[in-house]
């Protein structure tokens, strides 16, 4: 330590909120160069390697190939597949001295894709699994938590590319399977949701999310262990129920009921003989939509429950690849058989309008809704009688205490870090570059892919973000920088001769050791010790005299003194226990 | 083989020229995607890992400490270097979303200078050096030859900071002694040239060239083991010779001497008793001079023999860092003491402008040169007598011929490609950031710097540049992607299961094996087999029945037939003997 380019800092960095941030910058790990963009000192590295050789193993293990391929990419790629334009401010764009556009590669769908067509073109050729390990760029809005959210960051990214169907789904299985494995082998608290596609396209998806209270993803929870994306939350649908014996409708004149709790107030005044509440009533939003490519806006209508609101992430996720957007005072002026705040579904129906609803509304259910007239709503419409829609949607919220869609318990809301995302791309891309193998018939079979993503200088923080307490890190072993952190904790010849000595030992026998072997107090060098995180230290003091060491586990603080000619061999025992 | 993501070319890429990029192409190493910027493929990755990987144990064995950086930089510690402006379009500049300027960076020397300042205060932290191996970005007008003078490239590049000139001198020459030992571990051809600076500013450097015909750089050689680029190369100057008994000077009518060589056949012709040559002569260029931050220029004069020419490159390494250019007319209208084709010494000694000469032109040596009036030169002009330069120049030209300066011998002109560079920054960077170490006595200590790079995937190409023959690649063993390439040469099932067992036994046994099982015809396969370069190439095939293998070695050709059962042990002797 007396020569390593490490300076441990007393302070929490000014910028820093979570504590892997404060933690990494104060313990020597990295430092910040610009907003996102990060130096990785000796330590840092270190850690960032092993996390790295973690992942590269596990893929070569699944038989994906290594390849390496440029951050600095043409536009033209990009271009054909809209994503030039797509990725709107988050792309770092530039020009080269003629002129030519160019860009930082945020992920390499488009170069995987022409890449295996240029090499590939015999369905004997398929399946295959390529990834790298490379670095990324993202002009991210908002850069936070030092290396958690970078502008420059490292990542893992593979494809896999297949003949069909079948062949994505064991390749996006291998891959599933091989981010299990790294992750446990990290020892990372993670769980594994569903999610939606968002801006990549696609069919099925699942995010790995590391269990963080600071994490800026939300995810929902069962105690049976369901875990997935709000977006990706389905709604057990109640079977449909008999029709023959319930009562007709009926329109009622409600004035002055502009919000759904009024107008169960009204009802529940108006002498029929039942209680309402909001859950009974039926809210009609109306929506327009846009097919990809298309100029045109269509109409939609949803209907949810009247105790929940419309989330719009989840509409967004359901009706993807389309654009959605709610319908502004022009469109209803457009469309005057919308009457705003009395929508029901007799008007939708009856002028063609797409009308989608809650998996809640089934066949036999009865709603109050809106009959289409200023001041005016219909009791007892009947799903199945009255009307008909023309399919569900999950756009309703998702309420901690919700049934998880698998039956395992009610659900709440939690917070994670991604780590992880697989990905059925399907044919996007190969669709969008021709990307065909010539079949046994010699007819051309379109190829079907997968993509799938780790943050690798991301886990450095989500490690450090699990594994510390309020002295400091506390690395797993299989990512420490180093295995034994040695302290000499005494001025003495003898204390800083048999210290070196048994570092010497530690060192021959493979082990790697932190000597600290500073001019420094011992009470500054345990602060650093506790800070810097290795798992194991080993104080050499005044024991010494006796023919003890003591070695402190850092995780659980246990102290057990250890005869010094015994000390390379139980630290061996120690490390070898993991 | 069959399922590796690999597909070799029969045919050159259209745009190769050199056999480095053509043979990395065809061999399925590399693939282009832009000018200057290329995919690295399965085997590709192995050999630049390899390199690599040599390039680190080296670095950490002379006690450097890797850390890493980042790629996109902010503008503002290279505003303060002025490299910002100074890098011109090699600089690939852009900016983020909110407008502020960054840079892709071609080297670190600003942001190492930053980092060590942020870390480090006192005398005792010093010295270090520190390195990184990080991908570099520089727009080249010319990306050419592959991976060789690429945009986006592997570069190791590290950086030492000393206390004093003389720690500076031990850690130049720590990277110097750990570069040959790297290139020596390669098995590369090269040699270590004295450099002057260039851009960088700095005092004094050597580069690594790998010999190579197809090379940019060129240098000059002695028989006797010298090597310098032509900008560094010093004339060495001959004995002052005696005054007393030389004729005096005398100026002649020379009408219609527009060149040396008509005034040359003038003077032979003018009956003066002698012949004259042209090394008789003393050529006097014009030029202009600008000290770096000044605004004013500067009138030289650089007198050199006339049988030479001013080789510019070599007057502006003489001058660096000042800026140089030659005279204009608009120059010469404002300084009528300049007489265009007929300036001598005279003129300028009497209008106080600085002359500067040729190493050769020494006291007592007498020229032909001008008068300073038009149609009129002056012969038996003495130096040391007439004229009275104020210094030396190294501005002519060298020439094959020309003695090398350590007496070596006859210099020759030669190619090479720059693999290394070592390099004496002094204190150009730590005086632009401030970087000080607080002394012993509490007063500040200036830090001078050394800067040294490699690189890291040039020399993957520079490897194949001198490890190849007609019919392909010849990896030396340090960097091959393989150790062993099995051929299965025949269809029958004893062969094939016979070659899987060999191979199944290398991998046992740590040997890393290519294992050809393609259904392709034998010279399909052996043809690949030469042209991927794995130095030991195994042939399973008919002589299997009488229990032989063939063992080719690639590069002497040579083929043993070794029985199958010792094939293992044969192999693992070949490997070990390397």
């Amino acid at each position: 330590m007396s020569s390593l380019f490490l300076r441990t800092l007393r302070e929490d960095p000014a910028d820093a909120e979570v504590p892997s941030h404060k933690l990494l910058v104060r313990a020597g790990y990295v430092r910040r160069v610009a907003p996102g963009i990060y130096d990785w000192l000796p330590l840092g590295l270190k850690v960032l390697r092993a996390v790295e050789n973690i992942v590269r193993e596990e893929m070569d293990a699944m038989g994906a190939q290594e390849i390496l391929l440029p951050a600095l990419l043409p536009r033209e790629p990009y271009e054909q597949t809209n994503r030039w334009t797509e990725y709107g401010p988050n792309l770092f764009r530039l020009k080269d001295r003629k002129g030519a556009d160019y860009l930082l590669g945020p992920t390499h769908e488009e170069l995987f894709t022409q890449l295996v067509k240029s090499e590939y073109s015999s369905y004997k050729d398929y399946p295959i699994s390529l990834y790298q390990i490379q670095t990324k760029y993202r002009d991210e809005a908002r850069p936070r938590a030092g290396i958690l959210r970078g502008r420059e960051f490292l990542m893992k990214d593979s494809y896999s590319f297949d003949l069909d169907d079948e062949g994505l789904d064991r390749s996006y299985q291998a891959h599933r399977d091989a981010y299990v494995r790294i992750f446990d082998r990290l020892g990372i608290d993670y769980v594994i949701v569903s999610a939606t596609s968002g801006a990549m396209g696609g069919s099925a998806s699942e995010e790995f999310l590391a269990v963080a209270e600071t994490g800026e993803d939300t995810y929902v929870r069962s105690p049976g262990g369901y875990a997935a994306n709000v977006e990706a939350v389905t709604t057990p649908a109640p079977p449909p129920r008999p029709i023959e014996d319930l009562p007709e409708a009926q329109v009622h004149h409600t004035p002055n009921t502009p919000t759904i709790e009024s107008l169960v107030d009204f009802l529940n005044k108006a002498g029929l003989g039942r209680t309402f509440t909001a859950a009974d009533t039926l809210k009609n939003v109306m929506l327009k939509t846009r097919e990809p490519g298309e100029q045109e806006w269509r109409l939609l209508g949803v209907g949810v429950p009247g105790d929940r609101e419309v989330d719009m992430k989840r509409v967004e996720a359901s009706l993807a690849p389309a654009e959605v957007a709610l319908l502004d005072d022009a469109d209803f002026a457009r469309h005057p058989f919308l009457v705003k705040g009395y929508i029901g579904p007799g008007a939708l129906a009856a002028n063609g309008v797409r009308y989608l609803v809650d998996p809640r509304i089934v066949t036999g259910t009865a709603w109050v809704t809106g009959a289409d007239k200023v001041d005016h709503h219909v009791v007892d419409l009947v799903a199945g009688r009255d009307f008909h829609p023309d399919g569900t949607i999950e756009a309703a919220e998702v309420r901690p205490g919700d049934p998880a869609p698998d039956g395992s318990g009610p659900l709440e809301a939690a917070r994670g870090i991604e780590i992880g995302h697989v990905f059925k791309l399907g044919r996007k891309y190969s669709d969008a570059f021709g990307l065909d193998a010539l079949g046994p018939d010699a007819k051309p079979i379109r190829i079907t892919m997968g993509s799938y993503g780790i943050g690798v200088s991301r886990l450095v923080a989500v490690l450090a973000e699990q594994n510390h307490d309020e002295h400091g890190l506390i690395w797993p072993r299989a990512v420490s920088p180093f295995d034994v952190h040695v302290v000499i904790a005494g001025k003495t010849d003898e204390i800083k001769q048999g210290a070196e000595r048994l570092a010497a030992e530690l060192d021959e026998s493979g082990v790697k050791v932190l000597l600290d072997d500073r001019n420094a107090s011992p009470g500054v060098k345990f602060a650093d010790a506790e800070l810097i995180g290795v798992p194991t230290i080993v104080v050499v003091g005044r024991g010494l005299a006796n023919g003890v060491v003591e070695v402190k586990d850092r995780r659980s603080g246990e102290r057990v003194e250890v005869p010094v000619v015994e000390a390379t061999a139980h630290l061996r025992d120690v490390i070898r226990a993991g």
